[in-house]
């Protein structure tokens, strides 16, 4: 039998694993590929998906968490703020909802612990949805196609926030987005990377960016300065963790975001100040490193950053079950 | 070889038929069944599908058409007049798009005769998407992944409005529904019915409904007076038909709405004042029929009028291609 050198190496890597997680990163990076989702509750990831999707949800009718999330745009709006009730202009980029799993926290700020904590805050928030969980809940009960659908996932016709978020939490934990040129090169295929993309990886290692931008989400691992080695000049009211500690250390201190889709996610940073790659890895390697990238080391950064587009989420667009005439109506102009 | 008298029925029927449209008719009603969408061309069915759902073609790259004609709820936005860019409220009821291919002219007062020509409407008109056809071919011929897609249909990497709106008309004509109990009724299927939803379609037929909601579409094949025994009372700025012709007759001439998912098109009427079938049903046969229906005939129309909820779109969510470092941004406060 005779293997060539490639197969050989995975073959030992293999042989030689202990643990599930090396089988699957046998180069030992600081960065690990994205497993596919598993679904262990597909009626309650459905279920979640209509509530994704549903703008009822919203004191308008008009606004889901689709609408700043959107998963045919890298699940985000693309856009520097998002646009609330009322068109009110957000304060904060909207970071993207893929892999979101992945991180410690939820939020630029990480003011919330968990997706299912998250998943609560824009609803009741006057500038983004502008609703109240009660009414959000009111509306869904009055609607029988949900209140069947919570009864097969909760065992309960009586309907509670818990449930909601819960529900647009799981969905939310299915929308990974695994076997990205990276990933698959990560997992031994030589040829899955451009030798740019390779050198701007190694850059990206060597010069210090994946000292936060690490694991397997690039990031979402810890909060860091915006503005280490010169300040940032930012118009951005947000004041960062500091909103949530009270700390003055914590100043600007940010969630660092995931890399993952970032080619998808433009535009960069908590202002959505950068338009583009290339802007925001100038940026970051001057206020955060102090280095300053040639064209030649941004532009190979910024191959190995496109690198990270993985298979995005497929799904059927959820049909909603109709309102009722007890449906409390959409005050969109109210 | 035993036959029961529904199959003999049906057997004679299509032995009788020398038409195929009759033999999908074989009780000869007024109202004809969808079709099942022919699809021909895939590939620029799929282009108008990313088109449809792509925020880019607005000035503030936030509202799509699936904004308005959400397909996950009927192909409208359940609210009374949409909303536009920077929260402007619409003058009119977004009408579904759902089987629209059908009506024979588009908008309420049928200045569009195509859907072609509808389709490029929205896009520059300064209260909906409020952006200029030039603009939103500028955006879209600055994005490799439409750009080729393009090709791919039109043979040309040269894009123009005429384009987008062909390929956005060839989506939306996908859009039907086919298979509603009551087409499953008009093709042979006597169970399909409740009696008390056959006894509202004896009582639509009977009492007029039908005399304008007919043909396949049940709506969409002329122009009729909103308020013909009484006046209607309306704070809408809207005059129907005569904005387009100029003439005085035509005043409050709207094209009559398809009944299609009627259940799901909430609220009703170009206002959008009636919130629920039930009053819609009771308005209607008091101004345009002069007729007081009792509750019971209203709640047998609403449970035949239910019955024409067919099978909805159910497709991928598109993925759009990213735009790149020479694509305008867009301007959602500017």
């Amino acid at each position: 039998m005779i293997m060539n050198v490639k197969t050989i190496t995975v073959a030992v890597a293999l042989a030689l694993s202990s643990q599930g997680a090396w089988a699957d990163n046998p180069r030992n990076e600081p960065v690990q590929p994205i497993p596919a989702a598993e679904i262990t509750n597909p009626q309650l990831v459905e279920l979640g998906k209509k509530l994704f999707f549903d703008p009822r949800l919203s004191k308008s009718g008009f606004i889901s968490c689709n609408s700043c999330h959107n998963l045919s745009m890298g699940g985000t709006d693309n856009i520097k703020t998002s646009i609330g009730h009322n068109w009110q202009q957000g304060p904060i980029n909207s970071p993207t909802v893929l892999n979101s799993s992945l991180n410690m926290a939820q939020f630029w700020d990480g003011r919330a612990a968990t997706l299912k904590e998250q998943a609560g805050g824009p609803i009741d928030n006057p500038k983004e949805m502008a609703f109240t969980h009660e009414l959000a809940v009111d509306v869904l009960a009055s609607i029988p196609g949900y209140v069947n659908d919570f009864e097969v996932v909760f065992n309960s016709r009586e309907l509670n926030i818990d449930m909601v978020t819960d529900a647009i939490a799981a969905f939310e934990e299915t929308l990974v987005t695994p076997n990205s040129p990276f990933d698959q090169w990560l997992k031994g295929d030589d040829d899955a990377l451009t030798s740019q993309a390779l050198a701007g990886y190694q850059l990206f290692k060597e010069s210090g960016c994946v000292a936060c931008h690490n694991g397997p989400n690039l990031g979402g691992t810890s909060y860091q300065k915006m503005g280490v080695v010169e300040p940032y000049q930012s118009n951005s009211p947000e004041i960062g963790r500091a909103a949530v500690t009270g700390s003055d250390a914590d100043r600007f201190m940010f969630k660092v975001p995931t890399l993952r889709n970032v080619e998808l996610t433009y535009p960069y940073f908590h202002d959505g100040e950068a338009a583009t790659l290339e802007e925001a890895v100038d940026i970051m390697g001057r206020l955060q490193l102090g280095r300053v990238y040639s064209d030649e080391e941004v532009g190979n950064i910024v191959a190995f950053l496109k690198s990270l587009t993985g298979e995005q989420p497929r799904f059927e667009i959820p049909i909603l079950p109709p309102s009722t005439n007890a449906t409390p109506v959409p005050e969109p102009f109210g």
